[in-house]
Order: C-alpha cells, then structure tokens, then sequence
C-alpha cells in the first residue's frame, strides 16, 4: 500500500570499530548464508549438540542448562532475570553504567525490589560497597553485575562478586555480553549462576542471539518456582524441551537456524585460535592502540587495572566536534566508532577492538583516520608520532 | 572445558514442505550474508525505512507502527499481548488449534483472564459462538484469534472477527504468521488493531523476525497504560525509539543486522511479484497437490472453504506408519514434510506449499516421493495417477 521503489540492499563497506555489532569474518558470513533446514531436523539437533558443547567451552563451564536464546542479548539479560526473580523479591543490582541501569529495569519489571550499588561511570564495581549492601540486605535472593559494562569499558571482579553472593547464598546474574572470547571468562571457576552473553562483539558472529549458562543451583530455583515465568517465550522450562537432552526435541517455537549455524562457525574460531591466544591478542592490539592513542596526546580514562582491551574510552580532548569526527571517519574511511552513551555522551568515544575485529589492521586504520580527523580540527599533534609507537608494539618492521 | 571435535557445519540439502522454515531463495540468503554493518549507521537507518514501507506493503497497511521485532514469532505474539494487556483485563481468545493455545498461556501471564471460544481442530472459528462470547462478556477489552492456523491448515474468517470486535470496541489481536504472502491479508480493510506475523512462512525469509503493526488505536492503549510492559525487550514504547519516524534513533538492543537485510530482500521478491500474483501461485500450487494426493486416495480433512493453500492438512490412511513415511522421505529424497501436532499427532501430515517453495517442482517430488513410501508400505493405488493428474491442472505438458 505504501509507496516503495526499493531495491536489493549493498552496505557499504565498513571497518566496526564501535561497541558492537564487530567485524564478522567471511568464515561466518559464509555460515550464515547456507540452505535453510528445519528447526527439528535431525541434523539440525546435532548441530545443537555441537553449538552447546562449544558454548560451554567458550564460557568454561560444565554446565547442562547452556543454549543461545533465539534474540539479541538485551533478551538474553531478560531470559535470566524473568526466570530466576519472582514478584516479591529482592535482587542487589550493582550499576556502573548503561547496563546495570538496564537490570534494574529487569528486576522492577519482574515486580521485585531493586537494591542499588551505585558506582561512578568508568570505575568498576566496588566489593566494599557491595559487601556491605550483601549485609544490609541479607534476604536478597541474588547479586546481578556486569562483567564488562559496554558503555564504559571497564571490567569488575567477577570472580570476587560471584564468591560474595555465594558465601551470602545469594545466586549471581552476570552480564559477559562483551567479555566473552575478549577477557578471560570461567563461569565454573566463578560459580557463576545465570550468566548471558552477546555474539556481535568478541565471538565477532552476526547479532541476534545471546548465549546464557546456568548453574545447577539457578536450575532449581527455576524448577521451584511458585509463580510462572512471565514470558512464554523466554520461559526455560519450556526452551529446555527444545534445547534439552532428551532425544526428542518438544517443539516450542522455531530457532533462527542460519544464525545458529553463524554462532557455530564463529565459536569453533575461537575454538582454533583457543581462549588464551584470544586473550592475548586482544591485549596486544589494545597495547598498540593505546599507545598509538597516547602519542597523539589523547587519554583513556578508565584506571589500567580495569580497562577492558577490546572497549577503548577515549576521552574528546577541548575543542573537538566529536560528531563531525564520527561524521568523518565514517564518510572518508568507512570507519566505525562509538560515541559515548548515557551521561558519557559527548564526552568520550568508544573503540572496539573486538573478536575478529581486534587485529593490527584496523588499529592502523583507526588511528590515522582520527589523527587525519583531528589535526582537520586543528588540534595540535606530531602527525605520524601515533604509527610509529604502533610499529614499537608489533615489533618493528613486519 | 567440554571436549569438542566439531567442524564446519555443511547442512543436507532439503526441500522443506513442513509448516516452515520453507525453502529460502539464494537472493535471501546472498542478501543475509552481506556485510554486517552498525545498527545506527546511517545506511541502516535507511535500511529500516525501506523495510517498514514494504511491511505496510506485505500487510496492506498504512499504520505507522510496523516494524519486524528482533526474534521469532512466538515472541510476536507475546508483543502484543504484553503491550496491549495489563493485569485483571479479560480477552476473548478463539482457539482451534495450537496456536490459539499459546495465546492463551500468553494472557494469563499477562495477569489477565482469558474467555475461551473453544472449535474443534480443523475446524475454523465460530463467528457465532465468538458473537456470543462477546455479548456475555462486553467487558472484554481484546479478541485474540490466529488467521491461519499452522497446526490444522485452516483460515478463518479475519475481516468478519476484526468486525465483531470493532463493534464492541474491542481491540482485535491477529496471529498472521503462515497467512502473509500466502493468502489475503488486509490489516487497514479488516480494521485489524495488532497483527504480527513470522518471516519463515510465505516470506520464505530464514527464521528469527516477526513483523509486527499496530493501529493508531492499539498504540493509544499503549501509551495510556497504567502499568510497565512487563518485558523490557518487547516494550513497543521503547522500541518505537529505535524503529519510530524520529530522525534520531534511539538504541534500545541491537537489531539482527543481517536478518534485517534478509527480510528486506524476501519482501522485495513479494512486492516484484505482486500480492496478487502470489497469492494466485500458492493458489495454483495447492489445486495441484490437492489433485495428486486425492487421485492416490488420499483425504484433505479440512473444508474446502477453509483450507488454507500454504499448508495442507493430509490425513494418513489406517495401515500407514507415518513417522517411517516422513523418515523415509527426508533420507531418500532430502523432502521434509510436518507432523501432526497436539491431538493431531500421529493422525496427519502438514504439507507446506509457502513462499519460494510453492512451486510445481516441490509438488511433484512431495507426491512422487510419497506414492513410492506409500507403495513400499504396501498401499494401494495406481502408480503414476497423481502426477497425470498434476498434469492436468498445470495444463498437460509444459
């Protein structure tokens, strides 16, 4: 009915440098774009199996209740929060930027109680704080945190806040949306409940699913409910039929088969390069970043020990339009980067430097493209200074 | 951690006749493996515009609020129950079949009461009986019905249902996920007020998006609600944000970049062909089957005034183990047809003839693929008969 005189759509090319969606590689791509097949065909459920299996090594855990949700992480965050928190309850929520924010929203939205840990925006979440709002509320059914907060760049201690709702028998909600496959991630290690993440940053797969594990423990309490899960389509007790064990898959709505067959191929990447290598070749080319970043006289706010290295806060340094630089980078390069959200907008950027999107490549392009930008705006650097500390990091001539 | 040996997943080739995913065409599945850029590039932004337009299009409608949600149909439905709903309200929900089921379990999670108008499966529903329900219970606030019922093969009468509940001013909820493309669909004419759809139907898009619109009326009820959306992620008022005309979008999650590219492309090939045009092939496709199932014995249980063409119910003669039938089809022949579902299992076959895969090659591998099961099974008919009758409706030889 409505006027239209579309036709087939061509991106332009781009270089995903933002917060995610990151560079998908033509491996993945390939994945994606095979033959559609049945969501209950047997072939498909092996394929399950596999993508399972691959997910429990990527998060590091044995867990039996792991699966994609068949939707972007933001469901991925709601699938753990509807099924774990009943109307009544009261959940410790530790905010230190937009996603923390985005939890509470879940818990209210649950018709619980959240208890707010607030932490400025770029500093990780502090234990102290936390243990004692674990003492004031000692009835509290969980501790949710952010692993990687995506509007900051900046890493808490998983490890510690996972051990303090433990000791307090409190179950834990993590959100490694951007950590996965960039960071060290050990949902075992942790004992680590309900955790979920993202495919569009370090696993570098195409958005649209997000990968949860729960524990042993977050099973039961899902099993002992007294009231039903609010959403019928995130209810795990009905998605466990689909993605259980059990021989016979009980249908329950239809999976995105080409993305899962997208998530498989970029997990069994991960699984080639392996966690470790991953790890640090997301450090090596933060380090060249940051000093390619540094020489021209620009700084990264978040303290060293909690920079994530494939999420650069940048800070915009006085007199830098910093949506004309965007503007630029975009139209003159084709280079994506992210602006700052929340009560950071305006004020920083964000450079991933994500899963396949993390290489020397793109660390080069980005650099020169906003040092060109910059010195555009007259601002006052040594052209040139930023590659040659990038060449110091590689090692020199390649 | 856990052990793994996987390789590149290559999936079997397949003719899928089932009651979708249908067969997807290489021009979706070229245009889902594009690139993937940012969900707040400005090409994108045009991107979705396009795609709204040609929703309209596919829906016959001129709504403003149209839009494809990030996840499959299930989750379609539960949009608009979600946002339309709020607790202690009441909805007539017409249910002949599975689908009318789950909007049940969808508005008792909503806290409201569900008034069922009960049909048996295969049957459509009973405007009577709907009139009926709607004069003993005028303070309902929504009549929920499914046009095509994918579990039986059955249309009911959509534009007569949306009229009953406009005259009581009532909002109408319309499940359409195997009816677009397929059959007639005319949101504005119906004066339908939430509609969603699926992409895996007649669109022959890969699965994981369901195309939603609102009436002027149905987003009212949204903004004056007294309660939260207990869903975040399905939040039309947040979602608007990020789909609404504003000029700046808002991010709320991040779109399925690529599935979006896939769904423009399939919706492309409807508007090239004409509603019409398409409308008139899955037509013409079913007439065909139809008449090779009949001439080897086999029944459509279903009226002739309610069949639906895109998926035909086939009921399976005594004597036929029909899982052998269906395993057999799918390992010799790469052709795989639906089980029955709920109180139709193990009584029918669903054989779909929806979008791309509504064409006479899949007719004639569905019959002769299925005479020779039937044959080996030691059914009688004459060998050869359905595909002279198929002759016959596509106009002898070609």
């Amino acid at each position: 009915m409505a006027g239209n005189s579309a036709a087939s759509f061509h991106p332009p090319r781009r270089a995903l440098m933002g917060p995610g969606p990151s560079d998908v590689s033509p491996r993945v791509l390939g994945a994606l774009a095979r033959p559609t097949i049945g969501h209950l065909d047997p072939a498909f459920i092996g394929l399950m199996d596999e993508v399972k299996a691959l997910l429990q090594f990527a998060f590091q855990t044995r867990n039996e209740l792991t699966l994609p949700v068949s939707a972007p992480g933001s469901a991925g965050m709601e699938t753990c929060f509807v099924n774990l928190i009943e109307p009544g309850n009261k959940v410790i929520v530790c905010q230190n930027g937009v996603f923390g924010g985005r939890m509470k929203e879940n818990v209210v939205r649950c018709g619980a109680t959240p208890v707010m840990v607030i932490e400025a925006w770029g500093e990780p979440v502090n234990l102290a704080k936390v243990k004692q709002a674990i003492g004031a509320y000692p009835d509290a059914i969980a501790l949710a945190f952010v692993h990687a907060e995506t509007s900051t760049g900046v890493a808490s201690d998983a490890a510690a806040l996972c051990k303090l709702a433990h000791n307090a028998d409190m179950l834990s909600i993590v959100d490694t949306v951007t950590s996965v496959g960039g960071i060290e991630v050990a949902v075992d290690a942790w004992g680590a409940d309900a955790v979920y993440s993202g495919t569009q940053k370090c696993l570098s797969c195409v958005p649209g699913l997000s990968p949860v594990t729960f524990s042993a423990k977050a099973v039961e309490r899902i099993r002992d409910r007294k009231t039903p899960v609010q959403s019928w389509f995130l209810d795990l007790n009905l998605v466990m039929g689909y993605w259980g064990g059990a021989t016979r898959r009980a249908y329950h709505h239809t999976a995105p088969v080409n993305a899962v067959y997208a998530l498989h191929e970029s997990l069994l990447m991960l699984k080639e390069e392996g966690l470790e290598a991953s790890w640090a070749r997301h450090r090596r080319n933060h380090e060249a970043l940051k000093a390619g970043l540094e020489a021209m006289g620009l700084s990264l706010p978040v303290a060293k020990t909690a920079r994530l290295p494939q999420l650069n806060l940048v800070a915009i340094p006085a007199g830098i339009d910093e949506a004309r630089v965007r503007r630029e980078l975009l139209d003159q390069h084709g280079l994506e980067i992210g602006a700052g959200l929340g009560e950071l907008a305006g004020k920083v950027w964000r450079i991933g430097l994500m899963g396949y999107g993390s290489n020397e490549t793109n660390v080069r392009l980005c650099l020169s493209a906003l040092e060109s930008a910059m010195l555009r705006q007259g601002a006052r650097m040594e052209a040139g200074a930023a590659l040659a500390e990038v060449d110091r990091v590689y090692g020199g001539a390649r």
